[in-house]
């Protein structure tokens, strides 16, 4: 009997046992000494994880949630943007602009590239930007995009630089003191093994400073009612009370482990995951790998959308397919968080049987072969 | 020995078996067959449970976030908003206002006290407003607002009608649609028996016509994508699967038990509370009462902030404390969702050690009894 519902995507990630065992407990009041003690024990976690000595402040919210506060504190009318934009995520950071009619210039490149630093360099010669919006892991793509080099680059400028590194936190290498990154984004549904509701957004001193002139309207994502709760180890608004107490579990098991050792070990994930996909004869999507989700192109002749469901319809596993225009034209598995080698192995064993089905040529177990040396996260 | 850590505060409100034991199982991806079903079913659930033949749509954020999502999506700047405010939570749409510079006029009571309808109706024919915000249960204050009443008035204007249900629906009877409210608000852990994550809002046709024309600045809480994702039985951002998991057990709990006989089990209980609380002598501060929360004075010569303390710390038993300018002053007993009358049982007992312990005078065992005769939700 094959194991059911392997879960290979980016966000949710499956979720440790250890996490579970707390969602199932009796819930606690937020307005407690109990829970402050936990809240603000979470909020030192998170700095942790994001490297950085600055406030991380947590919204009960989707992704999305933290990079709206992004922008909309620290921007005003008037104001405008650069934002790099090389996929569904990237361009988000458009459109929240464009929702709040902040003026937006965008450097593009093709999905599934990254960003040539000269071009970035040139567009901040250009014009005087308050801020630049990047994505560490672009997941639409499987693009890591080149977060120190760009910071490096955009420290030179009057300018605050916000990274959104939601599903790349703990998969990919990110330092937010150390890349000059003033406003790092991220979510509770990927490296950190929760179920999504939590977004964190990291607030560098320059940013702060920014923020007491924003003139943009806010209040549910307003990061001063969050500040001033934080101080008192509250939140403005009752929290997310049963995912920020499994994140302190998650928190725990981080410290215990090392973030220099998850990167490491989702490294080798994400180096068998690559290997596995070109024995057996597909492409990567990016040009640039993240070690939190490959992209792989749907070979010629298969159908991308049918792979994917029958791989979840009849063998219960589930990768991500791709969004709005490379919808059926790569697919995606994620390798970060609690996804383990024996989940990949098992993945790309029924991936193979399914290819096969669909009628790709290829050497029967040659992917699956990657995932049994050794890698352990 | 005494059971540890009875919950009667109004949100979170503890968590029934069934709730922790979806809670515990392993997540599933959001963009899967297996999840549409499920949030195409909840969506139509929370319409039942909303009395309203309208869209509920459903907010990955506390309550505070559905109430920003009330303004953003229907107001522009230069509109005029009316702001009924008889405690914290009607003082919060004030807030929200001011947030986004748009003018609020507060029709205020005192905090224990409730609209008069003649007042509510001198007012709205003092000026065009563009929409009028209530609060069912004012839950700072224990009061019920009369939103039928109100709805009858605001009917008469061309003037949208908004009610933050969060703390009162399921627990005190809430009409949607009966009532004239075009957008009800409402949150997960409160009467529905979650944890906090979820925030909900439903729409009216008459509402839905003026979102197309409001110019208020919004991206994660722009209801438009919420509505074109819902045709999709999607989200437009990755939601709190777990809580919506849950929220489909819920509703299959309360389509069981049925709508007027949660109202009704509520109710017994909350009359049973008010009668246990005077029969100790203790007076109840709101003037016209929620079957959601009871807020108690705290009699002269007890310090109410200790006695909370003690409750918690020694006896596990969690209330709520006065907000603000009410701290010290008031308490309140929760009585909605999955509390029962052997919690409430235990949490007068323990009350009234404590309450002696603080020198306080009153018949031993007279508040305990209310909840030995059977009231059962």
């Amino acid at each position: 009997m094959r194991k059911r519902s392997i879960l290979l995507t980016p966000g949710p990630t499956p979720l440790p046992p250890e996490v579970l065992d707390v969602l199932a407990r009796p819930i606690i009041h937020h307005r407690t000494q109990e829970y402050r003690h936990i809240f603000k024990r979470v909020s030192e976690g998170l700095k942790e994880v994001f490297r950085t000595r600055h406030e991380v402040y947590t919204f009960t919210a989707s992704g999305t949630g933290a990079m709206e506060a992004s922008l909309v504190n620290f921007i005003s009318p008037g104001d405008e943007i650069l934002v790099l934009a090389g996929g569904k995520f990237g361009e988000r950071f458009a459109e929240i602009a464009q929702g709040y009619g902040i003026a937006c210039d965008c450097l593009r490149v093709p999905y599934g590239e990254t960003f040539d630093l000269r071009d970035v360099e040139k567009q901040l010669a250009r014009k005087s930007y308050k801020a630049v919006y990047a994505t560490l892991l672009e997941t639409s793509t499987g693009v890591l995009n080149d977060i120190e080099g760009i910071g490096e680059l955009v420290s030179k400028h009057h300018c605050l630089f916000a990274v959104d590194a939601i599903s790349g936190l703990l998969a990919d290498r990110f330092e937010t003191d150390g890349w000059k990154v003033d406003l790092a984004i991220s979510g509770s549904q990927k490296g950190l093994m929760l179920p999504p509701g939590l977004a964190f957004l990291s607030v560098s001193s320059k940013a702060k400073e920014a923020m007491g002139q924003a003139k943009l309207p806010r209040y549910y994502l307003d990061v001063a009612l969050y500040d001033k709760a934080l101080r008192e180890e509250d939140s403005p608004f009752t929290p997310a009370i049963s995912i920020v107490l499994a994140l302190d579990k998650v928190l725990e098991m981080i410290r215990r482990k090392g973030i220099e050792n998850i990167w490491k070990a989702t490294e080798k994930l994400a180096q068998a995951t690559r290997n596995a996909v070109q024995s057996l004869g597909l492409e990567l999507f990016a040009k640039r790998s993240s070690n939190g989700v490959t992209a792989v192109k749907v070979p010629a002749g298969v159908d991308g959308v049918k792979l994917l469901k029958i791989l979840q319809d009849e063998y219960g596993v589930v990768m991500a397919g791709g969004q709005a225009e490379l919808k059926g034209k790569i697919f995606r598995i994620a390798h970060m968080g609690y996804i383990t080698q024996e989940d990949l192995a098992a993945g790309f064993e029924c991936l193979e049987e399914v290819l096969q089905k669909l009628g790709y040529g290829f050497k029967r177990g040659s992917s699956v072969k990657w995932f049994t040396s050794g890698v352990q996260v």
